[in-house]
């Protein structure tokens, strides 16, 4: 397994700093310098070992490194990219932690070339910031790697490495794809919990509240844990989602209405037959 | 602690089935007579020593018993508090598990008398049946009490001390703030989570079924959970509860429109803000 001397990691927080904590674990980086545009951030993320020092500038981050991690919300991945392609050595190989693709990996083709390879650890919480870093979050998950005809083969074999190193099961995949099912398997979920969470805040009293958190009901937890998720975070990704995003949000939004339509007349059946359609979805798509 | 001679558990299945392990397991009932609409339930109740014999009828299983639990689909007690009425010691304890309250209480205290105490032990997990029972289910959780001035206040202690030997701490709660807090923290978040499923389950070819199973999201795993759960149990849970229900099911429906509407016009800030609420109704509902 080859090691790199000198890493960057632009974007210190929950999954960057994951990767790179459990990198180090694994003996294949040897130096890390790290920037966020939040300096505490950065100063965090050095206190707790994920990086050796705080740059000043993702250019400064990236200068001299031979693997260079893009870490920052979605919506800020094209910026950064065209920030650092000047300052970026050569034989660099860059990857990326974003959560949508098709954007991502265009930009990213375009601005930095060849080596660039996407990829989309598909792991993470509802928790966020180089506090929430663990060496062991992505160990056993799926990375989903994104190359296209336009990938340097040797990069993308040093990619695949990388991810491996932190025990993630490396699987290659269409940008368009991964959208398609990522949509699906994570966005739209998000899109239910945060407008669950969201009416329940509207429709309950701080009294009414105290007596909920006390039964401490497992549906509730957890429904509504990736709720907690960041904001910032998750606006950037739902827009960049968008065009895959909204046909089915309009699908999740028509089978509230058919539940609703189907307990105000008092229809059993319906209702029923809508519970075991979910039962069997549920079955299809999650196996345990 | 008082001990039960001869209990009778009408509904051999998930709860009840858990309760009687778990009474047996404590040492605080002696012999079980079981009876399920479902024969093959009962048989299985049997061979999990939840009973000790299988009853021809409800009304053969609660005659000579001191301990009568109903552990029916809401639904369905009202028929079997009217089935079993003639049947009952004098003495005897009668209870329930049932998820909503305000009408099983008032039909089993019109029904069966003032030794009729509502409860409803909030745990229970998206199985079902007699083989999902476990003595450890309850322990530790909440078992709401529903007592009314009707109840005869002995029958309410020793309906206490009935579900605490069970493991659970018990709270009184009149039973229209229980269905006004239950449609918020259970309700609801099934109504989401079933609306959810069948939504991808429309949307998922079996392809990308198996791709996203192969992903293993910890998103999609957790709001979807309870998407398993019983379909019998569900419709009469959703339709008894209707009128706390449905003004939240349309709570639900608005905000899915809001985030779609967002994600539509591309308003990050209102995305962003829709998020955040979320994340605060979260904080407020669940406490860890």
């Amino acid at each position: 397994v080859k090691r790199w001397a000198r890493a960057a990691l632009c974007g210190t927080g929950h999954i960057g700093g994951s990767l790179l904590l459990a990198l180090r674990r694994a003996g294949v980086v040897d130096s890390v310098a790290g920037y966020d545009r939040d300096r505490a951030a950065a100063e965090r993320a050095k206190e707790r070992g994920i990086a050796d020092e705080v740059a000043d500038s993702a250019v400064a981050a990236v200068a001299g490194a031979q693997l260079i991690v893009c870490a920052v919300p979605v919506g800020a991945m094209a910026d950064l990219f065209r920030e650092i392609a000047g300052a970026i050595d050569p034989g660099a190989l860059i990857t990326d932690v974003g959560s949508t693709k098709q954007t991502i990996v265009s930009s990213g083709e375009t601005i930095l070339g060849p080596r660039f390879v996407g990829a989309h650890p598909v792991a993470g919480s509802e928790r966020s910031g180089p506090d929430a870093a663990d060496p062991g979050l992505l160990a056993g998950r799926v990375c989903l790697l994104c190359p296209t005809e336009k990938s340097d083969p040797a990069a993308v074999a040093e990619c695949a490495a990388v991810w491996q190193s932190a025990g993630m099961r490396t699987r290659a995949m269409d940008p368009a794809r991964h959208d398609r099912l990522l949509a699906r398997s994570s966005h739209l979920p998000h899109v239910a919990a945060f407008a669950l969470a969201a009416a329940l805040d509207g429709v309950t009293s701080d009294e009414e509240s105290d007596a909920i958190a006390d039964l401490a009901g497992a549906s509730l937890r957890d429904t509504t844990r990736v709720a907690a998720s960041s904001a910032a975070t998750w606006s950037d990704l739902l827009l960049e989602n968008r065009g895959e995003l909204l046909p089915i949000v309009e699908q999740l939004a028509a089978e509230v209405e058919s539940l609703r339509a189907a307990i105000s007349d008092g229809d059993r059946a319906k209702v029923a037959a809508i519970v075991a359609r979910a039962g069997s979805g549920r079955q299809r798509l999650v196996r345990s």
